[in-house]
């Protein structure tokens, strides 16, 4: 087998750690000696061995020496949670390391690859590099551009109404699109909404996955009206760690709650400090003034819009809108999907940030 | 071969007429002997033989003599374009007449089929009503409903903008949706827009297909304000009948155009005008104040969006807006359809006239 299978194989045991990973990526490996297989391994879960550990822990350094270690992402260089991979790689005599991306992690860049070389590796850099780089997007995104992947996710109607705007929580997609959504939550590290979209839907902002790691809940309240409101879902469901926003001093102490005041809440300030706090990947529920402001702001990478074959027409609330002049702006990489009756299209901004 | 068998033959003959039978209905009609065909006919276009006449023509009344007549639509009992085809049908001596469905058109319902019986043929009715029904949809519409079915047509963006509202026009949709439009028009028999629209965009309104009847253009200008802007497409183009429909006197001829002055020009008004005048179909291309002010007066059965992955957000103009509170409606029928990377999405009202 040439370096491209034996490639393809770690990047499917990578992807065994799905969400388990949460802030850290999914990377496997594949240790190859005389072109015969002789462990796999992968990051279980967020905290565990690395995929190099996880493989060479099933050989002996004897078995290993001379071998070939295929690695979907550049081995660390640093004791973080595990000491550092390359130093075992090291010590277990591998000849030769091929990679699939470096680490775009400032901490590890390159470091770890010129670790292995400065000790007599061979190493080989970009085999199924694309590949590589997909099953990680957000974390990828987050380390590349130093702010968190932002979706703008919202459920309207043929005529772009998000809610018939009465005040109460308006219908507009089906159980399937709820359902989805529960779990789409799931892939993104916070979930995002406005005390409007708060005190008109009462929702969770939560997840049915089953989760080690929770996304947070982040919520912006300017003027902190959503402290009084004790029947709202979000203060009653304390599995999810829930930061709010706000511009008005609060002196509350709420289990699980974090407060945050700032000068200004806008998406920059907001995306500044969530990156700070190494949050890779942001859903932003609406409502549409939000999306409006994060859109305006060029603070978003994709869009996901439910979309149900309905009309409300009148004074419904329309989706992403402000005083700002519009701006057209096309999406790329569109998947459209059904969902029973409902549609799911997603897409990503044109021109991504450099 | 039994009544439907035959019965399917005549639908497949009559939908050859296509949109040359205007504002005829399609109809086929297949002649039987001893289950043997002996002729098909269909209404091949507007002032043509009738299907009856079409597929008689074929045969002297010594062969039809004691046959059977298979016929879509019930045969016509008045001299209009062409004599009474129930009264060829006793002269040819034809024993039995089959009937997909009977005639809504308040000139015929029942009273050819009433001849029929009273000239001692045996006549079966509602042989694939269902589907005889469906290839006139408009026609049966404006017969039962006293009034022109009426499609809501618009294309926006994900977030339900129409377009930047910067005065200009803005491309929304695609080539592709541009296209289809052009043909989709020709299945209406009118095509209505607002001065708005007709200002920003400067439409044809005209369709590609090659049609001896084309649709009418009806353009709702309540204060005039077109008259003055002769470069207009639509005063350019005269090869479609065109309508204005103002609440300002306006005193001059121009080729092919008939200004209708009324004390308000509203959906109702404009609907009833046209319905008086036997159109059958109505296309609404908007704006969005237009298509809100059908939708509020429950005068549509019919949308149609043409949705681009792109998004405008700010003061962009929106889908359906006025001044009264929203009503959510869920559509019927619905289809959905790729015209490149832009999706049609059409459905019906869920409750339609009675």
């Amino acid at each position: 087998m040439n370096d491209q299978a034996w490639m393809e194989r770690a990047l499917t045991a990578a992807q065994r750690g799905g969400l388990a990973t949460w802030q850290n990526p999914q990377v496997g490996a594949v240790l190859v000696k005389d072109d015969h297989l002789l462990a796999i391994g992968y990051h279980h879960r967020y905290g565990d061995y690395h995929a190099e550990r996880d493989a060479l822990s099933q050989v002996t350094p004897d078995q290993a020496r001379g071998g070939t270690l295929y690695v979907t992402l550049e081995p660390c260089n640093h004791s973080g949670k595990q000491p550092p991979c390359s130093h075992l790689v090291v010590d277990y005599g591998i000849k030769r390391v091929v990679v699939g991306q470096l680490d775009p992690h400032q901490i590890v860049a390159g470091k770890g690859v010129q670790y292995l070389r400065d000790h007599g590796i061979q190493v080989t850099i970009g085999v199924l590099e694309q590949e590589a780089r997909a099953i990680n997007p957000h974390y990828n995104f987050f380390f590349t551009h130093q702010r968190p992947w932002i979706a703008l996710k919202q459920a309207v109607t043929l005529d772009g109404k998000v809610a018939l705007g009465n005040g109460k929580r308006t219908a507009i997609t089906n159980q399937a699109v709820y359902d989805w959504v529960h779990q789409e939550r799931a892939h993104y590290q916070a979930i995002l909404a406005g005390s409007q979209t708060v005190l008109t839907d009462n929702p969770t902002l939560g997840t049915t996955a089953k989760l080690e790691h929770q996304p947070w809940r982040v919520i912006l309240d300017r003027r902190g009206r959503l402290f009084e409101q004790a029947h709202l879902k979000i203060w009653q469901t304390t599995v999810y760690p829930t930061l709010v926003y706000t511009e008005t001093p609060i002196s509350l102490t709420l289990p699980g709650v974090e407060i945050k005041q700032l000068a200004e809440v806008t998406p920059k300030t907001v995306v500044d400090d969530l990156a700070q706090q190494g949050l890779q990947s942001l859903y932003v529920e609406g409502g549409p003034q939000i999306h409006n402001a994060f859109y305006q702001a060029d603070l978003w990478d994709e869009s996901i819009t439910y979309l149900s074959p309905k009309l409300i027409g009148g004074r419904g609330v329309t989706a992403f809108s402000g005083p700002e002049p519009g701006r057209l702006m096309e999406l790329v990489n569109v998947e459209v999907q059904k969902l029973g009756s409902d549609l799911r299209i997603r897409g990503e901004r044109k021109c991504l940030p450099d």
